[in-house]
């Protein structure tokens, strides 16, 4: 009964990753593949006592129904908490997801008919692709370099096609090349966005995990005509498994993403919210990122400094100032989906980087992540991918 | 910037309700109006404990990502679980969903292109309706007696049109009807879609919420080939804040879901889910379930005897077995919207049956909600509606 699907079931691709993601899940792998946060820093006993509280002071409404815009304590906390990337935004212009995903695929489905077009930096996050492609878009892959998009470029592309339909970016320690905007870039975009009259989704998951130096000032900052469409998230932050992230925007796009997720399920899980809602209110999340960053801090040490070490020359590599991932450029003839097949039988995993151009290419490129092993196993990996790597030189 | 949003956006109609249901949460009406299970039953000390135990023993696993099909265990449970309305499924055939109102979304998602043809029941559930709105189906309404559809005017459907995609039905307890669907018509169901080659959509809130006699097998218990996709829910038996609901179907379907739960959110809650699976091996769900169904139960006699007392005899009604809602129909030329407003001003509500027929009509018609109310309440929101409908008689 194959074509009783409606059309849009043609547009997921049989996932090349999940596979790769599965295998890398095996307790001999030293993973380098997913984004996983480390398990070992969530705060375990401090949710013991959060969910003993919220069941007893407010079980019959934790357990109940709620709005679909989510729960207003837990709202007015991420209102309060955006300020930390300079952004000042109300409970009102704030709706709860379930993570940053849900506010990819709500994006998606507000914004893209068939063929038009998303200019998003070239690489970007695999999952907005996966999310925005359901739609049918056309993708047009932006230039970037050390500082963010390419602005000349950028303009090129406003200038050459009228269904533009958003920008999407990623200004903090992007996944996956791990780059970070400039100031100067953020501007020039709310420039060319309200010039253009387009919108711009700007995905934060990383901005606060910063290792040197200052947080940068979101997109949102610099917004002067709300066109931007903030998607933030807990995953990194605190927990990926409560499923619990936001998106901030103006009230006109809040009250149709509202909309939206009523008919798509109503709302996110009450008690879920109120468990969050608390843990900010009772305990320190400012200390418990301060102790997540100092972890992957030194990870990131133990990776760079390994790859310093141990990569042979040819091999190029970011060196990220903070999030969760680096990433490598090799000679144009090593294609990185063997190289990976190559290093998952030394047991060490990496993405491919070609997943994270949506037109394609660039296969001789991979994302490394440094957040989810040990500094030993870091060490380790490295080396092994090293030799794996020499063995493909010519 | 209005005319930058996709235009599948024009689909989402203001909600009427919304504001309706807002009112009815001010503590100082009757209301009739939600489908709220009685909060005061929820177990919030099994789930302190639960909560205390999954995250004192699998905390790093249950704060984590998981598989976006669901928690195994959960999965495991809800197959066993289905063994009582009479399925036989297995672990692989269930995607864990945010609630089934996700269920719903998805497989409009899945199924549906503009103007393709649903069947549906009439009157059939507004959360279906507003969800497969989105998509831009046309509804074509079945006739309904009291054992279900009518089987006739079901045929002449299948037949007059060749573009149906699927039959959606809630064969127990009907929301908003009350109504319950006979084994023959569950079998004639099943023959009708083989003969014309169409997916059934089963969406079973209510079936183990039995007050009298057995629970009627599932329609999916009588699919001989996997034509059935079931949706079921813990909103209704366990509490809806957790936001967890399943979908059960053939695994070329489940593989398609998982895709979409992928690219839609991830996966849903791991600890949620991970609570979930240990209150069921832990405690006794089908004690909690007996329980719900004594006070419900009570809750549906005290409303149809006042009902019986306190109506006029121009209002027909249905006496429902089992779930949430009763259904009344008044003269032709009573409008319920109009009622709805008078009942409000004596602090009464309740949901105008118009809503739920998707191509309108039938505004002399109206769902009572008897299991979030006590029993006292009931009796006086009966009386107070009774005085009201009286008013409006010619």
């Amino acid at each position: 009964m194959e074509s009783k699907y409606a059309k849009r079931m043609n547009n997921i691709k049989p996932s090349e990753i999940g596979e790769l993601l599965k295998l890398a899940q095996r307790s001999d792998i030293i993973s380098f593949a997913g984004g996983l946060p480390a398990s070992e820093l969530f705060p375990i006993e401090e949710l013991i006592a959060v969910a003993k509280e919220v069941l007893q002071t407010q079980g019959s409404k934790a357990l109940q129904y709620g709005p679909a815009q989510g729960y207003l304590p837990l709202r007015e906390a991420i209102g309060h908490r955006m300020k930390k990337v300079h952004v000042n935004v109300m409970a009102d212009n704030i709706l709860v997801t379930n993570g940053s995903q849900q506010g990819l695929d709500f994006t998606g489905r507000m914004f893209i008919d068939k063929d038009d077009v998303i200019l998003c930096e070239s690489p970007t996050y695999l999952g907005a692709i996966d999310a925005y492609d359901f739609y049918s878009p056309k993708f047009v892959e932006i230039k970037t370099d050390k500082d963010g998009m390419d602005m000349e470029d950028l303009e090129a592309a406003l200038k050459n096609y009228d269904n533009v339909k958003f920008i999407y970016v990623i200004p903090d320690f992007q996944n996956p090349s791990g780059r970070t905007w400039s100031v100067e870039r953020r501007k020039m975009l709310i420039r060319l966005a309200n010039k253009y009259d387009v919108y711009i989704i700007e995905d934060s998951p990383y901005g606060e995990l910063v290792f040197e130096g200052e947080v940068t000032p979101a997109v949102m900052h610099y917004d002067t005509e709300e066109r931007v469409i903030f998607l933030g998230t807990f995953s990194k932050l605190f927990c990926p498994g409560m499923r619990l992230g936001w998106v901030a925007a103006s009230a006109e796009v809040i009250q149709r993403l509202i909309s939206i997720k009523q008919i798509s399920d109503l709302q996110c899980s009450t008690i879920g919210q109120r468990e969050l809602a608390k843990y900010i209110e009772v305990y320190d999340l400012d200390a418990h990122i301060e102790k997540i960053k100092s972890v992957y801090k030194k990870r990131r040490d133990v990776m760079m400094n390994a790859i310093v070490e141990y990569f042979p020359k040819e091999v190029s590599y970011n060196y990220p100032n903070g999030g969760l991932f680096t990433w490598l450029i090799f000679p144009e003839y090593i294609n990185a989906r063997d190289l990976a097949l190559k290093a998952m039988e030394q047991n060490v995993a990496f993405v491919p980087g070609g997943l994270f151009f949506p037109n394609g290419g660039h296969e001789n490129t991979a994302r490394l992540n440094f957040s989810s092993m040990s500094e030993e196993k870091i060490k380790e990996g490295i080396k092994r991918l090293a030799t794996v790597i020499k063995n493909e030189l010519k």
